[in-house]
């Protein structure tokens, strides 16, 4: 019989419901070393806040997440929040010997993310974890791509290109929105969907990035107001930047909201002096393989469907050639969260590593400002 | 607040994972007029199906499904068991008041499927209605190719082709199982994966199979036995046929495990006057549409992601661009049949829908049986 | 120095265009035994024929092909007129001691089939050859899945399936023309397009065609006349057949005008207990190989470019990577008829081959009027 | 009766092959406004050059470009040597009155490059003209690009991406060779491949490039000499770079001879308020298109085979879906010259095409040397 863990999830919007199945189905289907309670959801608004209780199957609701993450029934904290929130939430509920963890961005700023991690240190010499919600590590053709990579698969890897292409900005009459405002969103698509292929291109690689030069720009400054008249939009449109690794490996980069027909286009691909790995969100169950040192006549990119139960997390699902989805990885966020807490282990994502997303992100930010010169992170 | 509707479920094997997903998932998504209670799982082994009903969720398990079916606490009896029992099960279920789902196939004779359409005819006649599980029907590209083919967009139907192709036996030396043996599986390739294209591909035409010329070949007639010596297969490996729909449309079938490379590959591809649709279970995302009345310079196979709001059942989910999986296949199933059973009308595939495809199943193998000449349904 | 050798070409229609590119380019690019003259160019009207000749670069034209093919300056007699004609035209040539090059179909009948695979067999005793233009086994990526498939690359074969769709009848208003009337084309889909799939799985899998069951349609019946009125469609325009090799390998066949979006869809895959490979012409520089033996987690289907210099013909081009069209295969048909008349040795596909292929598509007729039981070839 | 227009090529090269098979093959299939004769072929290795004349079918050969470009009875001088010659020979030909196609790149330098472009526009005046030979601008796919992008398809342009993967140099032990000595190649990656995408999407939009912050790379500085020791690479290996075009369209772009598995993969994806077309060269009879004003439901990126006769360049060759390959450029590349000629019209690329596109590659080179700050062209 596994030993109960009691979640707390903070905030219950989009990502409420992903969290939510994440904890409803992992235990159906993986063997946790924790049975995990879906005890209270958190919001502002009692009657929403309730509503959303019932409808995603938690057993309390309440308004006050200060409260909430004192608790003595609550192990482990679950912040889905808008990233203003999410260093005050945090801290707080590590201080409070919680588990934490968070959906990104880590926060908004950098200070903000660097007092996270320390709390997030702090925490862990108590034996108390946190983990950030970079879900798309834990697709099985990512961690399959990491595998491969940082086994030696495609040699020395020698170039990376990423790219995170969506289009529902696109169209010029897309209203404006909270997102488009620097103040409450932080930033534009560079810290929405840049920091993504940020996160998982060092995820496969296993390095860090050291240096940027780049480009942000606001193709549509200003766009109608859902009510009349006219918003400004104060964030980045599209984000190009150039990177280079701590092993002086270049990549390249673009996160774009305007990339007409891409919907959910996160892309990689990774070349080595022995071989390639491609991959594409919008076919997540493929990653795409190439071997340099197959026969030259029958070299090329293998489709490799990432369905076999020798592929990471897949055993614990459906037979070969069964395709998985989106919310899957928030199940295998959950299985990995609650064995690293069991071995008393830190996970990863750690908050450190979230802080150093976000140095990325404004040394892309810096560059950008400063004619691109390159920019240390 | 919902009508409560209590669940019993028949068996516990792999399918029973994807049905139980089906029943706790359901709910969280989608406005059900029934709140559904995962109530008691029935098994032989009492051990085992305890077990389950701890790893799936049930409220309580139980060994006798024939006290099961008539208990008054329960409402909907879901059968997943192997398909020779389906028959016995299904029409005590329904003539004790009970609604019935159950996993394909039918049954495993014409005889029995058809007296299990006789009770579903008898139940709904009181309010109490049967649902038989192609659960494929619902993944959203298959219902969306429905509603364009239906709808007309690609004008008149003038060819039908569809194949299942896996390769799970395309090794020689792969062990010899129960699902090898005819008296045990009822049929090979053809009952297993060919009933399904025939189910789909009538399912998006609107239009029945009436006549088939078919060939069923066992490619390798011996197998080594898990536990030494040899075991004969008695089933197909290989189904090939050619089918004649009522309009006159012709279609093209394979249905094969020798499919070298091919795990799940469910694929169809209809033609029309004024276009053409074309799917593939592997990539169950998306639909490709083509358009006969688009400029000739810019016609073409669109790769749609069939993932917008506005596609069958999308909206209860992610964003456009976020991938589904094999399993939401369930929930749009549990949806449809208690929105139907709300609504006092019948599910789809009936029992009745079943029952024809064990009748063109039949054909086929008698078709087979008599050198490939044309057999009627 | 090469030996010169003087061509004349019998029809100047569509396929002589391609021949003449053939004979124009080959020996610009490969090292051939002997120097092609493109001497004169026959067709019966001696104004048009004229100018094909300037057109296409013939020294000369002529009207009469029978003076033509006895004429002491040529040496090789390159026919690419309608098929009612082949066998006269080939059987004088050879007989005159001229090498033969015939654009497929070999003939409308299995009995002039017959008597021109006689001819060629006299000729080839006296060292005079004859070639069927099946120019499709000389695209690389076909001569390659053959060099696998043979070499035991797949394993032993077990599944053959092919299908050459196109469209240009799916819309039943396109107006009738000479192709639909039986009594001008001989057959269809079958005869025209059917041919093909039939010669490129015999050619790569390397073993012949034995016994089919077939299913012929006529799918509009009636079109309009381009000068008004309506004409009867007297052939196929749907070809569906089963085919059983001579090793028992079973093959599915489907030869289509009414596959609409589909232009020139020859398509082909081959499943082995050790790999399988899949082409299509509309892709043609491809080959998509799949290899059973590798690692079960890096399998799946290798996009082959096949432009590398080991791959069959295609060091004589461009680097790789660089694509070849549509006509190279005629340049390689020239290529490889040059090598074998000046090595003595007969070319394939010989005229028996064609016969063979004449005899299946019968088979296919005669199965399809006797409500499809199987009929050997 | 054409007028006849007699040719000289300089060079005989692999691109003389690839140009060679352009003055044979366009007057076979286009109905050109001169009749060209492949006259002369210049080469300083007076056996070799004759051995090329020979092969690629030139009625003589040369050793002195000096006298050929001034003889009376040349017409147009086609220069294929090595980029650091061009300017001398194609200033000599054009000052002498004859047109001239020269292979690109223009020039090594910006220097040369805009003396060449002073003379064209000298020539010019006097009725005699220049072409540079960027053959990817007539691959029929990208053609129609341009006709979709300019005649307002996609919408107004809001970003470009494209890059140009090779992996020829992806293995470190690839030996030394001419072209990564800055010498003599005077660029690597950036001019020899990188040209080709700056060239192609200005060529698309319609739009200059205005300025660029780039980042050049040679990941392996040191390769084995075929004769033994070391060579010491001084050109790029990889270049990175951001452009604004004229209109403040924003583009990024990757020219790369280390993208493993990637043979000749030049692609571009441009995006629109309207849409979208996406291009790979490793698939060139395909143009993918996006309609944004579809129905939501139906919207994706069409394959569009361009391989119809109103698609440009198509009805000389093919029935639709007959593919065209790599070397088909070089054709239209000789049919449009000829026909901007006999229309007294400039051809495009001119030599100020080129010169500007040799601007940016030296403004991208400036940018890298100076910390990748934006340089204007």
């Amino acid at each position: 019989m596994n030993r109960p863990l009691s979640v707390a999830m903070i905030g219950y919007g989009f990502m409420g419901a992903a969290h939510s199945q994440g904890w409803r189905v992992a235990p159906r289907f993986f063997d946790l070393p924790f049975d995990p309670r879906m005890h209270v959801v958190v919001g502002r608004d009692a009657d929403a806040v309730a509503a959303a209780a019932d409808r995603w199957g938690w057993d309390e609701s309440a308004t006050d997440w200060r409260d909430v993450v004192t608790r003595d029934d609550i192990d482990l904290v679950d912040i889905v929040t808008p990233g203003d929130s999410h260093a005050e939430i945090a801290i707080a509920a590590l201080d409070a010997g919680k588990h934490v963890l968070c959906e990104k961005p880590l926060a908004n700023t950098v200070d903000e993310a660097e007092a996270m991690a320390a709390a997030a240190e702090r925490a862990a010499a108590r034996g108390v974890y946190a983990m950030l919600g970079h879900t798309y590590r834990r697709v099985p053709a990512v961690a399959f791509a990491r595998e491969l990579v940082q086994g030696g698969r495609i040699g020395r890897v020698t170039q990376v290109r990423a790219s995170y292409l969506q289009d529902w900005l696109a169209d010029p009459q897309t209203p404006y929105s909270w997102r488009l405002d620097k103040g409450l969103a932080g930033s534009g698509a560079l810290g929405d969907i840049g920091a993504h292929i940020i996160d998982i291109t060092q995820f496969v690689t296993g390095t860090p990035i050291e240096a940027v030069s780049g480009t942000l720009r606001t193709l549509t400054p200003e766009r109608p107001m859902p009510g009349g008249g006219v918003g400004t939009v104060t964030v980045d449109d599209v984000a190009l930047f150039t990177a280079r690794f701590a092993d002086g490996v270049l990549g390249q980069y673009e996160a774009s909201r305007f990339a007409m027909g891409r919907k959910n286009g996160l892309r990689f691909e990774i070349s080595g002096t022995d071989g390639a790995v491609a991959f594409d969100l919008e076919d997540l169950n493929v990653l795409h393989v190439h071997d340099a040192r197959a026969p030259i006549t029958e070299q090329g990119f293998t489709r490799v469907l990432v369905t076999e139960p020798q592929h990471p997390y897949v055993a614990a699902w459906w037979p070969a050639g069964h395709m998985l989805g989106y919310e899957h990885g928030f199940s295998h966020q959950v299985k990995d969260l609650l064995e690293d807490i069991a071995a008393g282990r830190e996970p990863h994502p750690s908050f450190a590593d979230g802080v150093h997303v976000q140095r990325v992100l404004a040394a892309v930010e810096s560059s950008a400002a400063r004619d691109s010169v390159w920019t240390t992170v």
